[in-house]
């Protein structure tokens, strides 16, 4: 391990140096420059009536350096496509972010800060990329961010292996990030920082600082977090450095300087004191709500600014655009490499801009996609890998991987490489057994630009990525997130692998498209809606064959058709059970019963058609049945009643699991006929 | 980082020994005997079709070791409270054990063996604790079972402090778990790793083999995963040691050794070789799948096992239990051990049989409850934190803490200390920031019997933990997990913080009791019920004061209930919108339309009354609106329309997003309105 001669040993009581006892602050304009930051932070937090002081407090400095001196960025253009990327993890702390962007000049001011945390505002209670110029990813639930911004890093190193020709170096730019106690005891920043380290060598442009400030919300940290995190770290393959107070900005450099250097991503480990200045220095007091108005004029006293509230003197200013403009020539010195490029490489110059801009390629239907013959038999998650792999040639954005499992959920692009040490310019990614991380780089891929990723894994596991498909909601950002064995019909891994209620749950998700198709043709139908959408969506495919149904009679586009006619009653069913539900039709008709068969792969689709156009398919006054091998919770938003689940799968093989717990052409029928009765 | 002779050094080049060769297998009876789990597990695997042969093939020689010397454990009596606990972390793996049982002794017959995966057997595709004798706890989730171990490691701590008293040891048993590589790549893992190196010292009777079989499903393990394993678990604060093949057994016993010497946690690094003895050894094609009959044969021919499937020799049965018989006089001596302690400690003794059984005290209802009055004003986190505590004098077992949340979601036993290093006498448990490994020790704190555990976070962060909540449904596991700030209106901390669909997923979980309280009163009538129910229990708290309701009108145990007459039609609320519900039900009162309120706090139970019970609550005929804040998915089971939520929150003081987004009075009393008109 690397280390600085700033380091403290804080395990086994061998305390070098104490990390209670801060380094002085800087004197002059720039110890200014940095109050300015904590106390924007006490005063925006403090007008809200809530919110997290302690950590802007702590951390000033280092953002301070960050913005003036480590970020190569242009806040007259926070949409840079060069621009050096930042994650704050710990968005909780985001006052630091607005504030050091309000002085770096970004177009957010002081009105907005004293919008903190109000309807509509620009400075939200956690950071949100659509609301705020410089926010390139929400951050709030923890370990996230951490993880976002090692697919950031990736991301960079993919597009320069895309994009960079000898004698230009266009993508160039480097990911930084701040991670706390907090983001590194969730399991999603272990993860991601293995696989970083996995990655190694070329990830070198990734710098993390760890702000270790000893104080959870419990109170102490240690109380929960005892670990020698620069071990773990090392461990990991790592570069690790440490600082051993932020506000020495000499040893900040340093210890940036080395980590700049390193080709191995860095960890610095920077010891920082929560509520920096207040009388609640160092306690779980200044973490999460405002300091009160005794605390924060006894802090003004102690560390000299004597100014109103959101008054910042106009040297202060002028000492952090001196800095940042300075910086901004980064952003002219590019444009003019961007020009010559354009001059050499015109092709690669437009494509470049395509991608980053998110439009898809003009002709990327003309995929050369595989035809599937009614009366076959094939799993979805195959026809959908076979799709996906058509759609990889006319669609270079696309990449991805699975959690270990791209055998089983069919999505390595066959035709290209993998992406692994040193070598990027492959486009399958081996996430390992981290669905967790999986999902929030992928995300931190889709944030940066460039890239439509996907990401795969066994349905059932979804729900250890629950939050990555969620925060993909919330920010629209267009990834596919694809699950196989999608049901009980899986059959003998049993139940700890069989869904049941993850559907529902994914449903209710506001801005997330479900897409669960019928068969081989409505998963190419699935995958196009998919790579066609600017937001997220999930495609469930099944394990086991499924009979491909007449192509013409699908949809997915609609969010549901009619793949078999009939007016006395209606089957809808998803998935698996569309073949079912045109079983039990056939018996219906036996008996006179014409029983329609609607197949309606995507809910959020269908709810998007007009009155007219939904009332075609399921007229209102039909008598209707819900067919789901899963939990029946929402069906009867379209369906008097559902053969779905009220229970845990088995262990047997599919077919039998799936006729033992009422997935039979009789039950179905038997159900239709108690409807029409 | 303390070492056996038997290191090897895997990074950076330097393999000092090479792991691909494996040491010779043991000769004689004792390596029949190891053979014999090889074949069991290749004979099960190939007639149901279906398996993962390779690891029990590789780790034979360790099970072997487990079940004849390394366990304490009575196989007549798989329930005896002082037997060690073992966990197959690996699930996938499970034929290992299964062919351990069988010959240690269990009720497994081969018959037993030869249903493997198939319906309703004993031997199901992943373990199932209710389907077979001496199966602890379900495992197939990755990293679950190594946090499960913990649990079960912290659990046996807890109830050592509380039972043993001097001249009698009576909880006194260890923790052994296997993990792969898969488990250790899993972010669930390294959380309860760092929790057991910080509670450190007396957690030494864990101990966990890392099987370095390297070998993933997608090929070689390196390609996901190179991180030092052993250096990682160092810095964690465990005990670690690496033997460098499994087929050693001087070598594991002296890591072992070594192992329960130590008074921290341990990591036994073992090298295997997935597949051993077959042609596809140390590929992933030995992972999941059958060998294949030419495979089988040629594994028989290399191993010298002439037998036919599922036949093992009697030397080799006998051998079996000698060993094991000699180990049952475990049990034995602490049968005479715990009827001198029923002597000397006749109450403790009758008390420990009690917890073990999972039998709440017979008095545990005269807890001395808080006085909630109708018309104060209070957080349901609040109320059901002084509940919790009122509890917790009645009921011992009740023990438990939150993921670095304790204050915010009023989860403190205040009367009780902390469970922390060399101090097991507490209650409260500091889990950090660790969402996925705090439900998953919960779930091997009750799995390992004597407690009823609860933990806590915000309801938001349920994403990171549904795993948890799934495999305590499965298992009907006796845990309370409490979900506070449930709902948009918890305001400034924004939509990341702001649960939307997380009811919906919730209540489509198969044997999970989700109840959201309206009030105090209710938040009463819920803990009472999760306390009195032997399954898991959800209860989902506001952050927000709510109004106390006269408690007259409320019921938990029958799911819903009428807190305000009304024919014309009902309003059907739970939580926080019961109180909008009744502000609406007064503007139309004012002309002339009598709409009922009712309470539904737990779906399940009003699921579960009769349907003359459910009618009269909420008549089929009676228009019905339903207001809950959270999307409206599901709710169409009981009403005609919804003022739900379809998309995420925002930042802003809580009534104001409340209000924005439609949750005003007059919002609901329109719905209705247009309802009845």
């Amino acid at each position: 391990m690397s280390m600085t001669v700033h380091d403290t040993e804080l395990r086994d009581g061998l305390v070098v140096t104490d990390p209670r006892a801060p380094a002085p602050d800087p004197e002059g304009v720039v110890g200014e420059a940095i109050n300015a930051i904590r106390f924007l932070a006490i005063d925006a937090v403090e007008k809200a009536g809530s919110g997290h002081p302690g950590t802007p407090m702590g951390l000033a400095p280092l953002a301070y350096r960050l913005y003036t001196r480590y970020l190569r960025h242009d806040p007259a253009d926070p949409a840079w496509i060069d621009r050096d990327r930042f994650v704050l993890s710990g968005g909780h702390a985001c006052m630091l972010q607005y504030a050091a962007l309000h002085l770096a000049g970004y177009d957010l001011t002081t009105a907005d800060l004293e919008q903190f945390r109000q309807w509509g505002s620009r400075t939200p209670g956690h950071p949100e990329r659509d609301a705020t110029p410089g926010i390139e990813i929400n951050t709030g639930p923890l370990g996230q961010g951490f993880a976002n911004a090692v697919g950031m890093a990736i991301a960079e190193r993919m597009l320069a292996a895309r994009f960079n020709r000898p004698g230009h170096s266009i993508v160039d730019h480097r990911t930084w990030a701040i991670a706390g106690e907090g983001d590194m005891m969730e399991g999603i920043s272990s993860e991601a920082a293995s696989l970083a380290g996995r990655l190694g060598l070329g990830l070198g442009k990734l710098t993390v600082f760890f702000d270790a400030n000893h104080i959870s919300l419990e109170g102490a940290a240690d109380v929960e977090f005892k670990e020698n995190v620069a071990d773990r770290f090392d461990a990991y393959g790592w570069h690790v450095t440490t600082v051993h107070s932020v506000n020495d900005l000499d040893a900040l450099d340093v210890a940036v300087d080395e980590a700049v250097r390193d080709e191995r991503p860095s960890l610095v480990i920077v010891h920082s004191n929560i509520g920096y200045g207040s009388p609640v220095q160092d306690t779980a007091k200044a973490h999460g709500a405002p300091l009160g108005e005794a605390n924060v004029a006894a802090t003004r006293q102690k560390l000299g600014w004597p100014y109103p509230p959101f008054t910042i003197p106009d040297a202060v200013y002028a000492h952090w655009s001196s800095l940042v403009d300075a910086r901004a020539g980064h952003h002219a010195e590019w444009d003019e490499r961007f020009g010559r490029y354009q001059g050499a490489e015109p092709a690669l110059a437009a494509e470049l801009t395509r991608v980053m801009a998110g439009r898809l390629p003009d002709d990327w239907e003309r995929a050369p996609l595989p035809a599937f013959a009614a009366g076959s038999k094939e799993a979805t998650r195959k026809s959908a890998g076979l799709v996906l792999n058509a759609y990889a040639e006319t669609v270079p954005e696309l990449v991805g991987g699975s959690a270990d499992v791209a055998p089983s959920t069919e999505t390595q692009l066959v035709k290209y490489g993998d992406v692994n040490t040193g070598d990027w310019a492959g486009r399958n990614l081996h996430f390992g057994v981290r669905e967790h991380a999986m999902g929030a780089l992928c995300n931190g891929m889709a944030a940066h630009g460039g890239f439509r990723p996907y990401c795969a894994t066994f349905f059932s596991f979804y729900d250890y990525m629950r939050e990555d498909v969620r925060l993909a909601a919330l920010m629209q950002l267009p990834v596919v997130f694809v699950f196989t064995h999608d049901s009980i019909a899986l059959g003998e891994d049993g139940p700890t692998h069989q869904p049941v209620e993850h559907l529902a749950g994914m449903r209710a998700m506001p801005g997330l498209r479900t897409i669960r198709p019928a068969d081989a043709n409505e998963s190419m139908l699935a995958w196009r809606a998919a790579i066609a959408h600017d937001g997220p969506t999930c495609l469930v495919l099944s394990r086991q064959g499924l009979p491909v149904i007449d192509p013409a009679a699908l949809s997915v586009a609609a969010g549901a058709s009619v793949v078999a006619p009939g007016d006395d009653a209606a089957i809808v069913a998803t998935g698996s059970e569309v073949s079912l539900a045109l079983a039990a039709r056939e018996l219906l008709a036996g008996e006179g019963i014409g029983a329609r068969v609607v197949s309606m792969p995507c809910w959020e689709l269908f709810r998007a058609q007009s009155t007219v156009e939904r009332d075609a398919v399921l007229p209102p006054a039909m008598p209707t049945l819900a067919v789901e091998a899963a939990a029946p919770t929402g069906w009867h938003e379209f369906a008097d009643d559902v053969v779905g689940l009220t229970r845990f799968g088995a262990s047997a093989p599919g077919p039998v699991v799936y006729e033992k717990l009422g997935f039979t052409p009789e039950n179905v029928a038997d159900h239709v006929r108690r409807l029409v009765r």
